[in-house]
């Protein structure tokens, strides 16, 4: 089978054509070269296109079989599906300007009958893709190894009750990681699907925990043996796949990472929806995750609101998006993390238009609310208020508190002693919403 | 005010009758001198009746004021009123049976017009309890501050923006810590109800975090220093009041205590409702907890399965309440720990009675539940399975990839030598569910 | 091919051994022929087996593919496959002594490449269970047409935008309609799995609205000129998978239905996991239909507490059903109704014997559920407490309020002149609830 | 007492200054007199003040008390106080330079020693806003009777099992009807707030569905009778305070009208946060109200998106809240209705400018939503894309299967014969989604 010639009406990059553009097929808001901060938009955003939901996912749901019917997700060698889905997806890099994508094993080679075949199907397309990269400006953000999809990890990778799958999921993950490595890849991601539960009654709760810690410190070893200098990434989500995971959110990865002694190894990419999914805006779990030293990436997308599953829309509330861009520029920006849409077209999306269109319009979404996040540290009265708000902190009596040395007794004496009777002050929550809500453009 | 005699219309000691019972007034599973598991059953199931919910809470909610008029909720003299309440509290205590019960500062005594004022006031009442307590069974499960509901708390304690609240409330556990030492409490308890934001806007959170952390190292501190051999325990929650607190759930708690040092120090109270509100079973946070070294006791209420937040009901459930009890016992029952009512009668349960039924009943609950739990571990079918499906662990190989010097290379290569292809094996979760369900009782 | 000869273990009917029992394989309390409230178990329960989820899905789950690897999923010749389908199926509608069963057109007969095509192949299977029911117990509690899982189904049946879906929705009913009166199915059960929007943007809303009510119509008129007897039936549910369905609960669907002028001619077919994605609990939905004039049947299974989707799982909690049960004896239990296993084995759950072990174990907590449900009604004391607790409807003055020609005028009258000021009265909601509690077994 | 002079800092009425004014008291988008769809904004968005979020509500919550401490709020003579907040109303109505205002009987009197003492309160009260509304330009939306916040409703009001209550609560809507009626007020709205049950257990769910309907029929008998031409709302909330409400969202509310035989009598009043709440979007609301004839008001707020309880908090992104006034646009805008901010400032909002800027800025963010609500409407292209999606309704043979007289036989007679194999069409979601985020500004 050859390359699909013609999936894409046009492969033509877009082009930045400013907001008062109404053609979907250009840029309103994101201009790559636009500096913004100091930096180019483009750097800023660092964005990724995932193999898996535009080239891999065929448009299922638990109610309903596959919509989409591309081309290259029918045919008897499934080898040359893979190199013709490879040339759709740098096909879509190239159109959308990206400069970054990640990928799963599975979603770039088919899945061979032992997994040496497997991973020579998953270095020959990696062969593909270096080749390709030659003459792209794409860049690798990160790989990752599917350890969810077959039924061997029905129960787990890491985590399973047979050492036997966890042997194979360390194995494939060697080669991912190797792969990725020799890629140029910028992190490795770690998500752990099944690495959780369906029911407590069948599971050795503590010992999944202490399997999992292993597996995180073999890759860790691995990394540094090979000599691969990205970031190792976990990428937390409360359930789905199964019942209850592990690596529920960040405040959960954070503690799982102190008990394994990985806490300054390995950082955390987090997905808006998966934040959501776990009771946290996902602010939140930004902010968290540079609070506690680990902010690593993001998976942008976002979930439906009155739904319980994990959703992977495109974003498209320019507000919300502002929210999670003034985390990570507060957080000082990327490093090698960057903005990796984990996001699928509606199964009834089918056409490959509408795969275009949705990725244009989520980085407009994501540009606008840049530019916005980028106002409002700019501008610096929000941080200004909260600096004043927390101004007391700065007294000496209060640094003496934090200071070591000083204890319950010393502070009730200069409670007693000073007649400290503190008064609220107003926390101006809606003051600060209607300034935050003044930088919208 | 004299006590309000007759509050109860009878204050004679519950009597266990037996399941075919079918007076309210009675213990249908309780048998407190039972012994299961070779232990009474009073001495596993420790049961605190809760001061806050049981004689303060007034029946109001957001939308409706208080329906119960106890007699000791209004009238000109605090004090006379607080004493009136602790009469009734141990009337209530000595018709259940109860071993334990529990309060925050603010429960017991009414507020001063300062710090020291409202101090005396709790250490006054803490004296009529240390009286009450020559003569009754009942003893101190656990105090604690409560750091949430004057309106100098609305911003937070030890993570309010202005210092000098850290510092009132670092004073007010100070006595409150105190006090719990010095009636022979068994645990003191944190809970950050304000410990958390609003909105992220006008937060520093990491400083907060830093706040908080320093505040439970003053706390463990100040333990050491008196002599405190209980338990300091943290209770987690995921939101409300605040829309989202710091002390989300069991596996962050974990995070966080790390990130203090404390993690050897502190263990948790664990809430039914709280652990359902954070998007997790009940048994779950306690599986956690014991898997992760931090379990220490439980606050026994359950949620509205259809409502978004604390409902704070009587449990009653015995299924639910089974799987939770087996938890405990696998993890080896409580130490300092106990069973707390965190419960309060609904507010339209306006009688008396209603308070002693709703708590006998739910004391019949977890009886019931023990005994179903008892039978599960004694009769070790679930374990024997949950054994057979990890045996695998066991052999040479298994245990040599959980050593130091395993790699992902030596793993590779052995699953590539012996062509390792893991089959799946049935998870029988239907059977495991199948023979937890048929010790039901 | 062939049967799947020896695909279960045994074929022998399992048997009623009694609660001693430690057997997974036989029932520990349902006794189909014993007698409760003067009708035998199996008349009250009316248990059916639900073709899709037992011998149709094939183990999938968003994140993974198949895990059953069922001999009948594979082979060339579709139509062989769905007769080696049916021979399990009666298979195990014999293992289970089950007394009815349920079906999709498309769960047992292949689609064809053509409508016509689509219905022969179900017609021909169609006579292979009228010639198996010769000589089996089981009877055809209900039919249904799938109306969601082809992709030509994406965007809705009756509601799509495309008429054409609408008219070969309409033609494809018609077909599993006459079926099911042929094979003498009791009911006739419409799932309106895509009849909802994905996004309000793009749907006209009140249009989908007026031709689902057509859509309803044609089908009520339909069974009215082919002497179908049986109750036509909607199932409601709020979401998923779309992200908001028409059928959104029993409420929305009265309204609907009254909207349609169809409020006595159909009523609904009640999930239990549907109810509580919908923010009620199952017994809710009962009580709600019954008050409603509008209870069928139901779907028995369960979802899971913590997740937001569809887990269709057995029912394993006693307590739960039973209060169910009690909603389903005091609606007066089925007409044309029955308890529909609308539940699937989990994903790992890949033995034959997990089928027969789940449902045995579910049918075992609705027996026990029901001689629960039954002393509640039998004891009276539940309802007893409820006709006290309104025995103040039963006065002159209050049966003239609700009287035509009261009026606010000579009620507000009365209440000025008898200086009405009523007082409030305990709720006694936890001695309901202990009450409740007392009737477990 | 008098009143609180000084209580706001200015009363200047606040201004119009455009977009970039930086001042938050000012208007930034709100520009009354400006043209939008041929009508002024302030016809189109008719803005109420809440008298109970904003002068009543102490500032309160589950876990604290008030932090408010407003100056009318505490003194011996009540009506005095009551006078005091209405002179506080009044002028933050003219600050807000608001159309409307709208008003909970308790609100705005305190409760007397009787029914008739209440309602002379209130009469008293009405008497001092009819005299202040003569030289004010503020109109009454909509008054309504507090039904549940005195303990005599914990058990419901119509839905009471007390008769007398339910005779107590016609007696008090009869003279909100009147007082509302008297002082022009444009609706009267009935919210339901303990018209529901804490358990089914003790409750007759039938009667008090009927007593419910009952009630309905009284008052709108008495609107006619009256004179009343304004419009009967009801509000629907799914639960809160009770664990479960009758009037549980649209859908539902429509049923029971339909029950009831008011379903041309009575109208919505849809609140965000309710709608959000039942698991709906408010703009799932809004058009399904619309749909089914019965929209009438909205109150304009927000939830908290991780928080499972009734939030009320005003208003802050623009985007949501565009798709709401689209809605309301489609459905022909406000007759009798308005937007109504049922919106509290944060309990740590203590300041009275943080009032006035709460106020300000919703009214912005609405003003600004409708802007671009008209702009889709006006460029007409997103509802020429529904057109399209829809464009085969319009031919012959589809027009027929919703005439009278079309049957699924001639149906499926017509698919047979043209041998339909309707093909899916994309559902362009993503597109659309691009097109209304466009109008963005
Ligand atoms: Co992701
Ligand atoms: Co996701
Ligand atoms: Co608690
Ligand atoms: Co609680
Ligand atoms: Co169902
Ligand atoms: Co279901
Ligand atoms: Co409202
Ligand atoms: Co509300």
């Amino acid at each position: 089978m050859n390359a699909p010639a013609g999936f894409f009406a046009s492969t033509e990059p877009l082009k930045y054509a400013g907001p008062e553009s109404r053609d979907p097929f250009s840029f309103r808001w994101y201009d790559k070269d636009r500096v913004v901060l100091g930096k180019r938009m483009e750097d800023h955003l660092r964005f990724a296109v995932a193999y898996w939901h535009s080239f891999t996912w065929p448009g299922g749901d638990p109610f309903g079989g596959e919509t989409f019917l591309r081309p290259w997700m029918h045919g008897a060698d499934e080898m040359a599906l893979a190199r013709a889905k490879a040339d759709v997806a740098f096909e879509l890099f190239r159109i959308l300007d990206a400069p970054f994508f990640a990928f799963h094993d599975r979603d770039i080679a088919p899945e061979g009958r032992s997994l040496k075949e497997s991973n020579a199907n998953v270095r020959a397309i990696a062969d593909i893709f270096a080749r390709k990269m030659e003459t792209s400006k794409v860049r690798l953000l990160w790989g990752t190894a599917n350890l969810f999809s077959n039924r061997r990890f029905m129960a787990g990778a890491a985590t399973n009750p047979d050492p036997d799958v966890f042997a194979y999921a360390a194995a494939q993950v060697k080669t991912v990681l190797e792969v990725t490595h020799e890629l140029g890849g910028q992190n490795y991601v770690l998500w752990g699907g099944r690495e959780g539960y369906e029911t407590l009654l069948n599971t050795d709760l503590k010992s999944e925990l202490d399997h999992m810690a292993r597996f995180l410190n073999l890759v860790v070893e691995h990394k540094h043996k090979i000599g691969f200098k990205g970031t190792i990434l976990i990428e937390p989500k409360p359930q789905e796949p199964t019942k209850h995971q592990y690596d529920f959110d960040v405040g959960t990865v954070y503690g799982l990472l102190c008990r394994a002694g990985l806490e300054k190894e390995v950082k955390l990419n987090i997905e808006a929806n998966h934040a959501t999914l776990a009771g946290h805006s996902f602010e939140h779990e930004i902010a968290m995750a540079a609070a506690l030293g680990v902010f690593g990436s993001i998976d942008m997308n976002k979930g439906d609101a009155q739904s319980g599953w994990d959703t992977d829309q495109f974003p498209t509330n320019v507000e919300d998006t502002a929210l999670a861009m003034y985390e990570i520029l507060r957080a000082g920006g990327y490093t090698t993390g960057g903005t990796n849409f984990d996001a699928k077209v509606r199964r009834q999306s089918i056409e490959p238009e509408d795969l275009v269109i949705a990725h244009a319009a989520a980085m407009d979404v994501c540009a606008r609310a840049l530019l916005i996040a980028a106002d409002m540290i700019e501008d610096g009265a929000l941080q200004h208020a909260v600096d004043e708000r927390y101004a007391g902190w700065q007294t000496p009596d209060a640094r003496a508190m934090l200071a070591p040395g000083s204890s319950l007794d010393a502070i009730a004496a200069r409670v007693e002693a000073a007649g400290l009777d503190p008064q609220p002050r107003s926390g101006r929550q809606e003051r600060f919403e209607a300034l935050a809500g003044s930088y919208l453009r």
